[in-house]
């Protein structure tokens, strides 16, 4: 717990000159979620905010659709060669009523149909989970509140300012102001944690809200955003071509390449005014 | 099949100015790996190189050390909406007295042990599994080489070029001639695809190889650098702290920050020479 980052011995070599210095790291550890006491996943992530990851995981995964749909949520106990409990098993148990997910491979949305598997497949899927389609949302956001989102995720990216290792994710309102910020070794762990977060603080579905992620915008994090209805999906970076088919087929503006005073719009142009 | 890259109408914002064009995505597609028609995992991957992409994926999860280990790789027969093959799913044959691989969630190097997961556990797992541990190789690399692995990556990167969308990974000799560049939305894909193309062309165990990366050096990517006895890693970002600690256990040279004329080495800084 608490263990963001590491400090190691590190050569450095610049101009041809090498010195030895110390380092500080991005922690990293895996994490195993279980449900019921069943193992449902293992990720590698950047311990800190597990219980927010675990909840924004679940979501994510339509498993869950809202705070009363989870009982409790405990660290299993568990010690490492230390002695110290590991922190890093934690099991959820859902709330009465609420159907335990499935564990095979093909959970994830990437449900085998006669196609075997493919994009129109887990474009299929998630439209079958989804319970806060963000298509009605009426929020508009400005093209001054967009261009001004990369900065204000990197100065709350305290851990990234220290190691240079993190993905971030922000939750922010449509006029800009941010929520919460998580920074995590995984950009998924990272999303996980800020959609958690929306979960516990009873903010899901996050209506008006705008979600900014500090790499790429993949199929995962735009089926994460639409599972708890998020309007507006920024990127510093490109997107995928399932990203931008799901975005549109959920009603999701995705900004991708916000970077100084420029971006781009891929789908929901009609969110982005003046 | 070659579906690299997805033309799509954009919108962009420049300067205050609004303007609609068109632009290439990289191409994303579920692909469902399978051994002896069981379906192993499905992973997002951008088409191309898939046959590459299962060997190496084997590889390093160590179900596989050897080309002799796999009798066959066929695509499956099954259609899209558009009565296509996909080709989004990969039938694996192993030869004769390969054991199949575990298909739990604890697979993948997280073997659960008496402190639940942790990072020692994870570490264990793969020094369990490792065939070429790469410690002995007495590979050595020059500064201005390791410095010139950025550029030589990058002008190979014919997709990222039209859509900044894609992670690269490649494979060099120690005096720095590219023997293999490969691009995907999924870094961990790369990295397969590159060492699944070395597996292919009888060049595993990896000696004297050195390994370059786009993005960041997590745990996972060490570890496969380590399946494929790869005696050095550099990546163009930070690596995780466990990413830190596998490289020392494995005797792997791990180079992070790796830019313009300066690095940092990690461990392993003894086969970094002049």
């Amino acid at each position: 717990m608490g263990r963001v980052t590491v400090r190691r011995p590190v050569v450095t070599y610049a101009r041809g000159a090498r010195r030895d210095r110390v380092d500080a790291l991005a922690a990293e550890e895996p994490l195993e979620l279980r449900v019921a006491g069943k193992a449902l996943t293992v990720t590698m992530r950047t311990p800190g905010q597990d219980v927010e990851l675990a909840h924004g995981f679940l979501l994510g995964e339509g498993v869950v659709g809202g705070l009363a749909d989870i009982a409790t949520a405990r660290f299993c106990a568990g010690t490492g060669p230390d002695g110290l409990n590991t922190y890093n098993v934690l099991d959820i148990a859902l709330a009465a009523g609420v159907e335990p997910p499935d564990v095979g491979v093909e959970r994830n949305f990437y449900t085998t149909s006669s196609c075997g598997v493919c994009g129109k497949a887990s474009l299929d899927a998630v439209r079958l989970k989804t319970r806060f389609s963000p298509a009605a949302d009426a929020a508009t956001v400005t093209v001054d509140v967009l261009t001004g989102l990369p900065d204000a995720l990197r100065a709350k990216q305290k851990v990234f300012a220290s190691t240079g290792g993190l993905h971030a994710a922000g939750l922010f309102t449509a006029d800009g102001r941010a929520l919460v910020v998580r920074e995590d070794v995984g950009r998924h762990n990272a999303v996980d944690k800020v959609l958690g977060w929306a979960l516990l603080d009873g903010r899901v579905p996050v209506a008006g809200g705008v979600l900014m992620v500090s790499g790429r915008a993949s199929f995962e994090l735009v089926q994460k955003a639409a599972m708890a209805g998020v309007p507006v999906l920024a990127a510093v970076s490109a997107p995928s071509s399932l990203a931008v088919e799901l975005a549109a087929e959920q009603g999701i503006t995705l900004i991708g390449f916000l970077r100084g005073d420029s971006f781009n719009v891929y789908t929901g142009a009609h969110r982005v005014v003046g």
